[in-house]
């Protein structure tokens, strides 16, 4: 069996995700799908490259990413075909797999151009379809991603809000919200431990500090509070709460360790 | 691996679904299920229809269709098992798969009337788990569409909004919303030839004209315009926004192309 | 081929689903997913627990459920590890599994301490990832409960709404509201054998009553009725409507049938 992950905009209300897999099935039979998320803001490219980033590390080797985010359909943007030590990653060539290939480099990236591996017949605006789920599915059924076409040296990146740290202060800022309201940061709790020893709080853009919590538990249910999420990062939360609606966060809101 | 493929009403929060796919699993454990889309809306027929009209032409051979939008669970409406050169369909006999059965000739329609294929314990509210998950698993695991029942020679059919055809003009409707707002119209782009040589431009009942474009990007992000969709059919979209809401598209508003 | 069915209160919309699959995949690779729900009301034991008490009669004999509503998420509650005669349970031990268990009588229950089972670094916001996937994985690999720790003799159970049984009424109260607004209540449609014969109407809290009809079509489209829903509880419905929006029905609601 090849695990082909799935990432893409396209809901789950149409036939769209169905169609790629059907395809797929015809190249790899074989193939056990997992949908990552289809629930991804259509065209938000960042918000896609930080749920692949949060999810690629736990799967099995040699699984492969099907990424379609993809705004620029049917405009001149390559098809990134890559590789690394542990999976291949399909994906529009438009940062949305940059995240991860940041953090588990590359052997190789190739741009997708073999139509021996595309739908005979391409449309101009679905090549998650025609393009991306059969060159997936060939690299599934084990196809070479060199096969796919030339190296592509210089995939687009996209930048990492990276936290900033001063003498007693870590400044990030909110990257995803999830559908518990929890608001995950930029900061990596590693960071934490460059600070000088003590008794940090979160400072919210509003004014309002948060202690910074192990554990739901360790304040009331509908307190707030900052805690290290699963991916190792700060998060605003609220202990069976919804902390984005009820502390008026959203993307790109400053956060402050101090 | 058998493939058996989904469309229901019954959205994904409850437990309906999976009921469906448990009982199938019973009978076919090597099934692999392919999720059309259960975000139907609640009833609508003609909606699943073109669902299934959209997107069973890229399963593998011998996939079968499980489609079970059902206003009429419990009364006397029958079940429609057909098989074509290509695949099985297991449905209600209500019209749902009229548009995909048109398009690909049955070569055998039953009515599904073997208790034999069935739950032995028929609830009168979700024939989708009692009746027709259990066909459809049997179909899969190899049993003949003629042995779950006599000849059912003229299912339901739905009528199809044909579009119409001047010397001049070609008009058509609106027939599906998706995701991301575009509205596809009945008018197949392959008709655009029939018309003289020239450049159209297609008009909304607002009397907005927009131009036919290959790609979206031929127009300014936000901007609309009428493009060939991916299965054929022309739509309404707007480049990166939602051309339902912004233009007061719904089903069945009137587009004309001259 | 392994059967694990999964009923969490993640949504679909964030990368936690699959993230717990990933995880399984690794361990399990034949792991066969059926989703029941991921659509819990976040943090809704009860729900939870009536959503798994009508879906898990219907799955195949061992498979393993893993259901992750998980409110108390680090902190002291155990993990429950539970082996009925037809399948295991992997869920937080605070009730969500035990009308599932009351209703199938688990041969051995066991607490989930075992390391060995579990992802070697701990989270303490994530155990569906970290501890409940791993450890459901293994099961459905072959482990046998009692490796995964010690008995685990009075799991929580959650209190059910029990109808209560006069000389000519039944009372039971609203237990969940599907996707089409039926409203199922308490009342099992055996114990209307009990009361005396003759014809018993459904009385909601506004005073309206309702016939007890065999099937949706027995009233007009547009009318309310009560009926036997699909797993033998009675239900509140609309022919082709929403009961619980239109009758202004909730959980708890009270209904009498007299």
């Amino acid at each position: 069996m090849s695990t082909i992950a799935l990432l893409t905009d396209f809901g789950t209300q149409d036939w769209y995700v169905a169609a790629m897999k059907a395809v797929m099935l015809r190249i790899c039979p074989r193939a056990q799908f997992v949908d990552i998320s289809h629930a991804v803001t259509p065209g938000d490219i960042r918000q896609a490259a930080f749920v692949l980033l949060s999810s690629y590390s736990y799967f099995p080797d040699r699984t492969v990413f099907l990424i379609v985010v993809d705004p620029g359909v049917g405009s001149e943007r390559d098809v990134l075909v890559a590789e690394t030590d542990s999976s291949l990653v399909v994906a529009p060539d438009n940062g949305v797999a940059s995240y991860m290939l940041k953090a588990c480099s590359p052997v190789a990236t190739c741009r997708g151009t073999n139509s021996k591996f595309m739908l005979s017949k391409l449309s101009t605006t679905f090549h998650g379809r025609d393009i991306f789920a059969p060159i997936a599915a060939h690299l599934a059924a084990g196809v070479a991603p060199a096969e796919c076409g030339d190296p592509l040296p210089h995939p687009v990146e996209l930048a990492w809000p990276e936290a900033t740290i001063t003498s007693r202060e870590l400044k990030g800022e909110v990257v995803y919200i999830d559908r518990f309201g929890n608001a995950i940061t930029s900061i990596d709790t590693d960071r934490l431990q460059k600070l000088p020893p003590g008794v940090y709080q979160a400072y919210l853009p509003n004014g309002m500090s948060l202690p910074v919590h192990a554990y739901y538990q360790e304040v009331a249910a509908g307190m707030p509070l900052a805690i290290t999420g699963s991916g190792g990062l700060i998060e605003i939360s609220i202990n069976q709460g919804n902390a984005a609606r009820r502390l008026g966060l959203h993307i790109g809101s400053c956060i402050a360790l101090k």
